[in-house]
């Protein structure tokens, strides 16, 4: 691994990630792999966090107060929970330099404006921001350099957002690997609570179904998985904190698509109790032209059974 | 690959497909690798899957009429959509030999008994099945040996069932690779509902509701897909003329399975709408244990994003 201070022309000369976890370890992965950093420093509420960031070359510098880690910073990028960000914007906001650009990675953005927002400072530019990558796992541990390779970051900047700090934070996720697209927070949230929000609703919500059924066990339930279950425990094996604060700040636009969600099954539902079979396969024919857009879209693989077959050969060959 | 009738002493002398898609192909293709049969023939509707399925290797001959296909066999699955069955069992029931074993790989059970049982002549051992594998892809050509390896295939044998025939078809599932457990057609049709039926339907479901949307585009769905919603889409990909039958032939279990994940979703609704963090959070935090125990029992790769990186990872460098 390279010198975590190596870069002698980086983008941002001292950049803090505050929270450590999958996202935050993964933008210092992929900043250093390009090459756009030069010291790196985070904060984390626990010493656990802190050791392992410290440990693993994540930052050179790990604080338990995040008003320490930004200090001296020309990016902030916040990647907590959203629960967790008037708090932090509150503590950072006094200490920051004038000219840094301060993002975040949540999965909601009109409440992060509304929370972080308040607290900037004159000279600031607070750019919010979300990639659109991920994997179930957390902590600082789980983060990898390819995280963001082909996927998207939304950056919801005001109609007032300074032009050069916007075009250097584009600039930044696209050497981070990124495709850049730019809209409003209340579209993202509208957005994200269809392609992510109520797909973790439903995954959650199914395997909670599964677990507490009197006439089939959870034995079974394992051992049958295969059948489609297993796919929805993925996402539900997801962080449960940053999951409850996404739900608690989005929720008319989660409500909404649930309520779409809901009617559209209700007529399926409708459809097996009268068996409409021909409404059944029009709705399922209908489905495949979304999937063959995503692989064509290069946002997943092509291979059958997202590759586990292969994956499983490559294992029992070793 | 073998000559598909090298093997000189077969558990089974002619094994009949009837249907070649995905599991049919897959059951030529783990047979010849166990070399458990001797001669392979099949059936199919169309000349396009027999022609394929020919040049495939998968069967020596390939009829257009079921009832051709099963003269002289020891051992017939059908491989068809459930809806085909009783069509099937009335063509195929005057031309079974004596003694033949008679099984099927259709996702509901009960509608199998109903539909193929009152066919079946004197001294014919029918024993329904379900191998509890798959992929979303369909077709002669979507066969692989090793579908059917670690994953577990559900016997429903009547009460009456000719043990040494029981023992034989549980014999050629374990050396194609499978576990075998054996429950009543009722049961596994419960259990299929919640492990299988209603995670197709809520993923049919979603993705329709996304497409759908006034305010949200097509093209933001596919780009932010990687979110979450490109899992539900895999299995939204599968086939919707068996799917559709599934839902017609088990519609009690569905609506049953059905009942309850929308009870338990409109609480997580309220949850949302009242702001009762509490409650979502011990919710998505008791998740996580079915995951777990999902990978300890190996019916799921422990892999991050179902080890999706990994395979970016080997296209990218080839």
């Amino acid at each position: 691994m390279a010198s975590p201070d190596s870069n002698s022309n980086p983008m941002f000369k001292r950049t803090a990630l505050i929270g450590i976890g999958l996202i935050g370890s993964s933008i210092s992965h992929a900043a250093r792999r390009a090459g756009l950093v030069g010291e790196i420093v985070c904060s984390s509420q626990t010493s656990e966090e802190r050791e392992r960031a410290l440990a693993l070359g994540l930052a050179s510098k790990a604080y338990a107060n995040p008003a320490d880690a930004v200090k001296g910073a020309d990016l902030v990028i916040l990647c907590a929970p959203v629960g967790a960000f008037k708090e932090i914007a509150e503590a950072i906001g006094p200490h920051l330099d004038k000219g840094a650009i301060v993002s975040d990675v949540g999965s909601v953005k009109a409440a992060a404006v509304r929370d972080v927002a308040p607290s900037m400072p004159e000279g600031v530019h607070f750019i919010p921001g979300h990639p659109i990558a991920g994997t179930e796992q957390s902590g600082p541990d789980a983060g990898f350099a390819t995280l963001f390779d082909n996927r998207w970051c939304i950056l919801t900047p005001a109609p007032d957002t300074n032009p050069a700090a916007l075009a250097k934070l584009e600039e930044f996720w696209r050497k981070l690997g990124s495709n850049v697209e730019l809209m409003t927070p209340e579209h993202h949230d509208m957005v994200l609570a269809i392609t992510s929000h109520v797909p973790h609703l439903i995954a959650y919500n199914i395997v909670n179904t599964a677990a507490h059924l009197e006439r089939v066990t959870d034995s079974e339930v394992i051992k049958f998985s295969a059948a489609g279950f297993r796919d929805f425990t993925r996402i539900a094996a997801s962080d449960p904190v940053m999951w409850r604060d996404v739900f608690l700040n989005n929720k008319d636009a989660v409500l909404e698509m649930l309520g779409r969600f809901s009617e559209d099954l209700v007529a399926l539902q409708r459809a097996i109790r009268f068996g409409d079979g021909e409404m059944l396969e029009q709705t399922f024919t209908k489905a495949r032209a979304i999937r063959r857009g995503i692989i064509q879209a290069g946002q997943d693989t092509a291979q059958p059974d997202f590759g586990r077959n292969a994956a499983r050969a490559r294992e029992s060959s070793t």
